[in-house]
């Protein structure tokens, strides 16, 4: 049989929240939008179909000048990949040779370690302090890469920025990539940090704000200098007809952004009290998906199961320090009085 | 700034045939399909609209099993990928570590070369005959992945089982990758050799035969031992709603295939003849495009620039052996005849 590395051999792909069997489950455990996308988005896409013969344009040219009217960079700072993901990968494999190092944060997102993995390159973990803050002392030492959520996942956490340029400040040789999948429910980003920092860049997804999880298309930022050299190394064509115009008409219908995320706000708020309200520690979240502690790793498995035997899925983590959380996505209105009237008499059964 | 590592930035990024800015432009250098999809594809990626809130599936399950109907595989033999470019990468990204080394054949589809440069693989060359058939003598060392087109690009050859099987069995401990991207214009796969052989891989696009090109979903066949090593790397969600729906729509309208590729078949026939009556030496194509060879280097590039004021775009490779060949794509019959006109004025001019 022909030879697989080694590194591939040894690790173990990557597991996210499940998808639902059922369709009346009340899916709460991969923080997707629970509202549509964008109107603009189906008719864009309704008239990029006409042309599915024909290569899509190699450079999303339209679909980058939006982003970068919106963001205020030049077209040559931002980059356009199938999903974030590409992105991601994408500096594992433009900075990092087998070996080198690569930083994280614990918790954090563990897709980073994933990659890190797939690409013969290590992993270490700096811990966040006991409320999910960034430590006083960081060691990225000789990290070629260094990962940040901000807005946290799964914590929610949001960063001010003066962590972002400490953590930067800290690492001149290595890059430092802040993802801010979150970020449309936060309204803070370090976008405009590129100016200072040639060592930084920013990721983000159509995922999660714009409701195009099914899409898959994320964004990357960084200096002109960096860019140019992951230009030549990513997919050629790695975004379709489709994508790069459902995107762009996303990107470009801000109100409905604006209202669309003043919803999952506003519900987020009234779901983070009433999950305190049952007598749960609860974080502050800037994200939309609230991250709240039970009195236990007992308690929080009976509360997940309890939920999912009434379809409510939501995520329980069984790593080390949160064994004892649980994530739930901010949906609509009527999913949260769900939500809470299902982890109410979950408590009740646990207890 | 940040660290690129050396093999990206010594490497020049791929380069394509252009695109047209003229939309009256007769586009006959990217192979593309000039015949529109199945019109099933418009109808499934409609339905798949509804949903682009949610995250795909992860598996592509249901294109895989179409997939796996048709061409005779199980589940677990094929994968589906983002364009038949992700299926080329992820063989380099997970059978290669730095150094080792792939083999492909000259001339040849040059893409191959600059992924092996972007993840630090060396790349040899074996030169194919004169009249581009596979040689006697074969030397693949110790390369751990072999690369052919079959029917080749840029010239249209299709080469014999024979020498496919002779080929793989020249390289038991390397993977050889059969890339049918334009087997949907010869009807001769080597998928069912999988049944032979641990260690052959074939890979096939939707951007030619099923005139997806703007689409971007490629599949990739090999023994289940390897694919379940290669599922854990590619990125996890690679594959957006709209491009399964719609590439399982083209698969399965099969009535649809049949009559657009004996179309262009027939046109390619007639085209093919056009080209040698003018005094072409034109190579034998089981392709959708046309290879021929004028009486030197300044012929062809005289040819392809009066072509190009007619605004007709062919592909001129400017490599060794092969400097005074021009390759034409099979378009209409409004298409060729409009080439074969631009052909005749150009070579009265050029001569």
């Amino acid at each position: 049989m022909a030879t697989i590395r080694s590194c591939v051999r040894k690790m173990t792909g990557y597991v996210p929240g499940g998808s639902a069997k059922d369709p009346r489950t009340i899916k709460l455990n991969q923080n997707e939008n629970r509202y549509p996308p964008s109107p603009q988005v189906a008719e864009a896409i309704q008239s990029a179909m006409m042309q599915l013969n024909r290569y899509p344009d190699s450079a999303s040219l339209s679909l980058r000048r939006a982003a970068a009217e919106m963001y205020g960079v030049t077209v040559e700072e931002v980059m356009a990949t199938n999903g974030s993901d590409e992105m991601l990968l994408l500096f594992f494999r433009c900075c990092c040779s087998p070996g080198d190092e690569a930083v994280g944060f614990y918790p954090g997102y563990t897709y980073y370690a994933t990659l890190a993995a797939m690409n013969d390159v290590r992993y270490r973990l700096i811990e966040l302090t006991d409320e999910f803050r960034l430590p006083k002392r960081l060691n990225p030492g000789d990290a070629k890469l260094v990962f940040l959520a901000n807005p946290h996942a799964p914590t929610g956490t949001l960063f001010p920025e003066g962590d972002v340029r400490r953590l930067i400040e800290s690492i001149p040789d290595g890059l430092v990539v802040i993802d801010e999948a979150y970020a449309d429910f936060s309204g803070a980003t370090v976008i405009p940090l590129l100016r200072d920092y040639p060592n930084l860049a920013v990721v983000r997804t159509f995922s999660k704000g714009y409701a195009l999880a099914g899409l898959r298309v994320g964004l990357g930022f960084a200096r002109k200098e960096i860019l140019e050299q992951f230009e030549k190394v990513r997919d050629f064509y790695n975004l379709d007809r489709l994508a790069q115009a459902g995107a762009e008409a996303a990107l470009r219908d801000r109100e409905w952004l604006r209202k669309t995320t003043a919803k999952v706000i506003a519900s987020r708020e009234r779901t983070a009290e009433g999950i305190a309200r049952l007598g749960f520690k609860v974080y502050a979240s800037a994200s939309n998906f609230i991250f709240f502690r039970s009195s236990g790793d007992v308690e929080a498995e009976r509360i997940f199961a309890s939920l999912l035997r009434r379809n409510i899925m939501v995520r329980h983590f069984r790593d080390r320090k949160v064994s004892d959380c649980l994530r739930v996505s901010v949906g609509t209105d009527d999913d949260m009085d769900a939500f809470l009237d299902g982890l109410a008499r979950a408590k009740e059964e646990a207890d």
